[in-house]
């Protein structure tokens, strides 16, 4: 078995593919939604729940960690995997994005950002070299580049500048790159929603070479039509054998909308947060648990889902624990969103091996249109969403 | 298979039993340690986690599920072991002593209690009648007497009042109990720490007839020596073949003492409270996971625990959990807890099968003596904690 990190493509259909993403820490069929792990952690789950749920990858949060325990101190317990008791691949972002979410907390130079800690207000300096070394010492299996980007709607100008910068400091990245069988480093693509500046970014991250590209600076309130077209020009450009990332990303719409247009990975929070705020994901939208109606309903959020909330549970039982406030109310949600997210990336997967993506988005759009949906209506799946 | 509710002893040594308590739903070795679960959840434990801890009943409250989601809902949905799942027993407690401690917002007179519910000031009234009822809408495989208790220390006559009062309400309870195989009822014991009361209100209640008897009333800041000296006066009353609860007791030692005095069943919020603020159990006694100490030690809590938390996590990992105030810790650590609990209970049960409780108590208290115990001199234990 090599253990050289390198995606595999086993079958297509038109832009959309699936694969194989072969890393240090085992393989993972593509596309593939990562669940996001903050702090070392997939709140309110532990991880034999996270990968009974299908997860081939998680994400950890370098800003999170680096402050909360420290990334030496992660290192010098054995690593991320061994901390979280996670032996699969980790991707870890650079920090970046949740840098520039500061604010007024945070100065940006040249040469990298000094902040201040949300927690205790202490002083702590990025650039791309301590970015990647940070991710070096928390053992990540994906490195992502250290970069910087304006929050949308901005000046082309100032989207230019602030690409480029981040082309500059994704050269030192790759220097600071510490590369090793089976790891990775991803570029980041920048450049807004201009097609042109999108363009120039990948080259300038070609040109330097990477494992794999993320499109990073979308899903910041552009809206997905805007998303998509920026999708439209520029996975075409990116090589094709490489895994693409679209990072922060997103409703199941925008899933599969976006596998439609070429991405692989993805991670977002949405899965997570809603099941912490009582909000199910189902095959035909989503369902607020605190609502209500659901208060003696005996059925199962949803009659697809084999998670431990579906098959033990009542919606009665599930809006009970949200509003008593038990900690087991967000456990069982998480699970279960977490499952839906997993059997929604599952079953693109499928349709795109089998040939038969068209319809399976076809069936899946007609689902979440459905309006005013009864739980009473949801169906058996005409296409089996879990292959 | 009989379903007929019994207590069978299987060996004794000195006043402590060794015995199986049979139930409409299933059969559990004594003595036995109850988790709690107030509202139809062990706090941040699925029911799966509860079962892999050894747990073989579980216990609920009268006060707070009649408050929510309500008792006559629990029954439309099939009862309470349906609603949390847990086919297993379950015993319910009366949501007397809640009520009791609700002070002010609580009217006691000769009929029952009204008083106001903490979550939202809606006016309730529990009676005997209603308290039995409620119990039996919730399918209790144990329901308990409503009784009254005055805070200790009081004086006699109150306490003589007290109790009185109680056995006339355990009388109406009885009478209020709808009678079916496995299924059981238990008078609760009061009279506070004087031996003579005591003794008139196990005439009252053995006059009466319960399928068991509970010792109510202690444990509530008399202290260990007078509620030990209280159960060397009062178990000896109890009729020999029927099962011993004592109420809401306590710590490793409480429970080691009173299986010592004869009792068979226990429940208390120890166990689960710690795991949620970060005190570990383990055969030396307590950690704080929170101390800095942790932060860095790759040990698990316990060499002898067969948890998740033990056999896949460090104490860094969980000291790093509560500091970033992860959900995940409160889980992994009231699993931990429950799971000491169990240990220590199968320890006590298999020593008196095998004839060496002495030696084991003396073992267990040899280890909980221990002072200034680091974690390193943790030694493997000279008699097996785990049978």
């Amino acid at each position: 078995m090599s253990t050289a990190f390198r995606w595999v493509e086993q079958a297509r259909s038109g832009r959309a593919r699936a694969g194989h993403l072969h890393t240090a820490h085992g393989t993972v069929p593509t596309p593939t939604f990562m669940p996001v792990g903050t702090v070392g952690t997939v709140k309110a789950m532990t991880m034999d729940a996270v990968r009974s749920t299908g997860a081939g990858i998680v994400l950890g949060n370098t800003y999170h960690l680096m402050l909360r325990p420290g990334a030496e101190r992660v290192r010098a317990l054995g690593g991320l995997h061994r901390f979280m008791d996670w032996p699969g691949p980790i991707l870890t972002d650079s920090g970046g994005f949740q840098v520039m979410s500061l604010g007024p907390l945070r100065k940006l130079d040249q040469d990298g950002v000094t902040f201040s800690s949300h927690i205790d207000g202490s002083k702590h300096r990025l650039t791309p070299e301590r970015s990647t070394d940070i991710q070096h010492a928390l053992d990540a299996t994906i490195t992502m580049c250290f970069d910087e980007c304006p929050a949308l709607p901005a000046a082309p100008e100032v989207i230019a500048q602030s690409m480029r910068m981040s082309m500059r400091w994704a050269a030192r990245c790759r220097e600071a790159f510490v590369q090793r069988p089976g790891y990775a480093q991803y570029g980041i693509i920048q450049g807004g929603t201009e097609a042109e500046l999108r363009a120039e970014s990948v080259r300038a991250l070609t040109g330097i070479g990477f494992e794999g590209y993320a499109i990073g600076g979308l899903a910041v309130g552009e809206g997905q039509e805007l998303m998509f077209s920026t999708l439209d020009a520029t996975t075409p450009l990116i090589p094709w054998d490489s895994p693409r990332y679209l990072m922060g990303v997103g409703t199941p719409d925008d899933l599969l909308g976006s596998v439609e247009r070429g991405v692989d990975m993805f991670d977002c929070v949405m899965p997570t947060r809603a099941g912490r705020t009582a909000r199910a994901y189902t095959e035909r939208g989503t369902l607020n648990l605190r609502n209500a109606r659901h208060a003696v309903d005996l059925r199962p959020i949803s009659p697809h889902c084999d998670c431990l909330a579906c098959t033990r549970h009542s919606r009665a039982y599930l809006h009970h624990l949200f509003r008593a406030n038990e900690i087991l109310g967000p456990m069982l949600l998480t699970w279960h969103n977490l499952a839906y997210y997993q059997r929604l990336m599952r079953g693109i997967r499928s349709a795109i091996v089998e040939g038969s993506l068209d319809a399976h988005a076809a069936w899946l759009r007609a689902q979440w249109a459905m309006e005013d949906w009864t739980p009473d209506e949801m169906p058996p799946p005409d296409i089996p969403p879990v292959p």
